[in-house]
């Protein structure tokens, strides 16, 4: 086990899909961790999960994790800041300058509360879809506003680097408008063109394929939240959106009229700063950074994929996730495998010596 | 082997992603496959990969299906209709107005030409990336333009069902119109976001997470490839675009103006409107409806994922496609297991009598 950085107890209030995340990732390191929920049942799933233990009356947190909804944020923390006089309290909503704007007029204690906000997520919610690798090397902005000594904010960015993430600082403002831009705006355009399918003919919305599915998937995330998160950042929000329509006014204007030449380049154009945009996401195409992966061709008989998984373990490597893609009418199926990186050599040289074939 | 409906050569010219899936699909039923393509290198690959044979002088097939770029899609289709005078020729391009009037104004015998779609597809292109089961429960166009026989046609329905897709009948109108606003329109909107991230600042873009991904990921498309499908279907593409336009529009001017609750209250209706939309989706979610799954709950010790694996080949249970989340800071990892429907619940029992844990 890595020894945490944090000493003393840390309070986790929420143990949704972030909450719980972060209590694994800092029991991994031995970290005391105290869990609390409103939901009785949640809780209970979160510890017998492993993600920490329950409250009990003498605790006396340092740090304390707030992972509630946004528009709950304020008032949470505002009353984990009057509950334990003596700890830094964070959260980690996905807007920073409303809560905090909420809290120093409600004239909360701000000198022990610093706002931040994971860049980490799944499709799916709840204590069980936590993971303690969910934050590695993922961002986490720390939004300081200033108000903080230097010495308290150390536990937050202790906390963050236990956890695997990489601490981005940023100004409330410079978060609102960064996540305006990579998550909201994104947010709102999925939700736009999902709504185009919501009247039209079955015929059409059964030929759907994985790229709507995929420009569509958060458009089913819920409008209660959204609402929410997109009010309390209208103002760069609806920058943004603003230069979309004006990219996607010029790129209607080309289109009605194709069989010009200079429409198709124009075309072309818009397209192509799409593939400049989008190379420039880090970690793109879906790929997990953490991990390498290599591909093993595996014959369609029985018993070979089990005697593949005994070669990995007796190769001594640890599988960090596994794809298995098997075609009923190729010959062969291909397990793609990821591992840590620096292993991935030697399993590929240990797997080609016992006669596997590697695909890449 | 279940039998082939089809009797005789089946001819497959290019051996991409889709010509390659439908030669492994079609010898998967014993099917002579004839496989062409101009890369000498990825036809050697498609027939390693078991797709089907070279050609040789005297194959006669009676259906040949093209499988190129749809800029190429008319020529290559006009030049088999000439090699081979007694074959039906089909395309797979995902426009069918363009090349059916290229073909007719090029003078082509139209009456052995019945253009086809299945909507299928994968990230990953080349003939490595074919599966045979890549057109299972996945729809398949066919564009009548009612100048073909029914006694021809029915060998293109029998190839369809071969490869285990539904066949839906549509005019090449309908084709482009529904594709419109089902691919097309969405890879404008993603490549119009994803030309947003060209000039942001790196702080901002390195935030980005899943979500944005998923809307920019068909913004990596081949801008040369999109250009041509855009322009050859560019009225129905126009129209759906000013419709999503005039949604946009009355979102932003909602967002102008947070604090009103009518705002509130509108911006809420898009955003339960994209819910609505997306529900409407067939196989929303990228769950795979061609198989079902179940969730294993496997302990964080060694041998136990080998272990699982044997047991479920002695409950003599296939597995279609597998996916191992392992955390490590929790105590369990889950194994999320794809069998066909009809076995799920024989394998959940078989595997709980053995001790396993199910989580879903």
């Amino acid at each position: 086990m890595v020894e945490s950085r944090l000493t003393g107890q840390v309070r986790v209030v929420g143990v949704g899909l972030l909450g719980t995340s972060i209590g694994l990732g800092l029991r991994a390191r031995g970290v005391d961790v105290i869990l609390a929920d409103a939901s009785p049942t949640n809780l209970s799933i979160a510890i017998d999960y492993g993600a920490g233990r329950a409250a009990h009356a003498d605790d006396a947190p340092r740090i304390i994790v707030v992972c509630v909804p946004p528009d709950v944020t304020a008032q949470i923390v505002a009353a984990e800041l009057l509950a334990y006089p003596d700890a830094l309290v964070t959260d980690v909503a996905s807007v920073k300058l409303a809560p905090l704007e909420e809290l120093r007029a409600s004239g909360a204690d701000v000198s022990r509360y610093i706002g931040s906000h994971p860049l980490a997520g799944r499709e799916r919610g709840g204590p069980l879809s936590g993971r303690a690798d969910l934050f590695l090397g993922r961002p986490w902005v720390v939004a300081d506003h200033g108000g903080v000594s230097y010495q308290r904010a150390a536990l937050l960015d202790d906390l963050i680097l236990d956890l695997g993430a990489t601490l981005v600082e940023m100004s409330p403002e410079q978060h609102d408008s960064s996540v305006a831009l990579v998550s909201h705006v994104p947010q709102v355009i999925s939700s736009v063109m999902a709504r185009r399918l919501s009247d039209a003919p079955d015929a059409a919305v059964n030929l759907a394929g994985q790229g709507l599915r995929d420009v569509t998937r958060i458009a089913a995330s819920d409008p209660e939240l959204w609402v929410q998160i997109l009010c309390a950042n209208a103002g760069p929000v609806v920058d943004v959106l603003r230069e979309f329509r004006a990219d996607l006014d010029r790129f209607i204007e080309a289109l009605e009229h194709p069989s010009q030449g200079s429409s198709r380049r124009r075309i072309n154009e818009e397209l192509a700063g799409g593939n400049v945009g989008v190379a420039r996401i880090p970690g793109k195409h879906g790929l997990d950074r953490r991990y390498s992966s290599l591909v093993v061709m595996v014959d369609d008989k029985p018993g070979e994929l089990a005697r593949l998984f005994l070669e990995i373990g007796e190769a001594n490597v640890n599988l960090e996730d596994l794809r298995l893609e098997h075609s009923p009418g190729a010959q062969i199926g291909l397990a793609e495998i990821s591992v840590l990186p620096e292993v991935v050599q030697r399993l590929t040289d240990e797997l080609s010596q016992r006669g596997w074939r590697i695909a890449g």
